[in-house]
């Protein structure tokens, strides 16, 4: 870890407060209840400093986006590291996923897809970010299944699991879908396993 | 077909007007830019009337969303009824439910679910409407594909598939994606085919 100054971690520190303000925000007011000078005060951080770090909303929130698939990534490798090996490997890769996919950060993240689909400048901004972020999500996803990309219909299959956990995400937006989410997944994942299985 | 009376049949012209400006209005303006007003003034109909048959917002987007979902069901019903039988008939009918989940009427109700998400009184009123376009649109879905959902797997196959475009609609909302969608559709199809299969 490299050496930094007092200042530098205070620096650090206020810019992560901002980040979480940013999204529980988002979560609890949506895009257009989101503005910085909420933000702030959410954070406990002054509005010049707030400034200082994050000039404009689509700032803030690009690099709130940004930081937290970060570490909504660093988390799932991490707890994906502590499942055992097994059958009910997969089973579990795919319950934290889904997990990933009903929590905050997704939801986050809509209210932005859905306010930079008729927002030119935030658009502009936001598809290279996501662009990255679904890359990283997609590779993250084959490590921890161990899958093999090289077999036919498992990139596929990859895929249409984190499109299937979008499209779970958003059936779960308004009201609590997890009793026909279990059952569905508890489907796909036996699927899941055939098709990963088949190259080997 | 009942008999109606010419100001039945004006009445009937006026509301279908303000329902088809209403998604036009989501899909380019977005909840926050759709207003009573410039529907109104979009669909070429007085204040006055559209006071008259829808007299807030949330009655003009909810009348909007359930018209709209009948008149896709139907689209699709007289669609598939053209298709021939044989091999190619399920892939055709998943690529019209694509076509749907990525079209005007997709972005506009995912326009609302957002907004509901943070608008207690436009979600008291969606739940309920989503949760029965839900249920018809699984119902058109397993017609359609003649699926025997006695048969293990098959329901949630069906369930996943609806699951699946929806993601891949919100996966197409900033960028287009077709090119991604068509190949994983493509593998999707051969494995659902199986599970439909499966019990015949």
């Amino acid at each position: 870890m490299p050496v930094r100054t007092p200042q530098q971690q205070r620096s650090r520190a206020t810019q992560a407060r901002l980040l979480e303000a940013t999204v529980e925000c988002l979560v609890e007011r949506g895009w257009s209840g989101t503005t910085t000078t909420v933000v702030a005060a959410r954070a406990g951080v002054s509005r010049g400093a707030q400034l200082h770090h994050y000039p404009t909303k689509a700032s803030l929130v690009m690099a709130a986006v940004g930081h937290l698939a970060e570490r909504r990534a660093e988390e799932i490798r991490t707890e994906a590291a502590l499942l055992p090996a097994g059958t009910q490997r997969l089973d579990r890769l795919i319950d934290m996923l889904a997990a990933a996919f009903t929590g905050p950060l997704f939801v986050a993240a809509l209210e932005l897809w859905v306010a930079a689909r008729t927002d030119a400048e935030l658009r502009a901004a936001l598809v290279p970010l996501e662009a990255k972020v679904g890359r990283e999500m997609h590779r993250l996803t084959v490590d921890l299944l161990g899958a093999d990309e090289r077999t036919p219909g498992v990139r596929e299959a990859v895929q249409a699991t984190l499109d299937l956990l979008r499209g779970l995400g958003v059936a779960n937006l308004l009201s609590d879908d997890s009793h026909r989410r279990t059952a569905l997944l508890a489907a796909w994942k036996r699927q899941l396993a055939t098709v990963l299985a088949s190259g080997r």
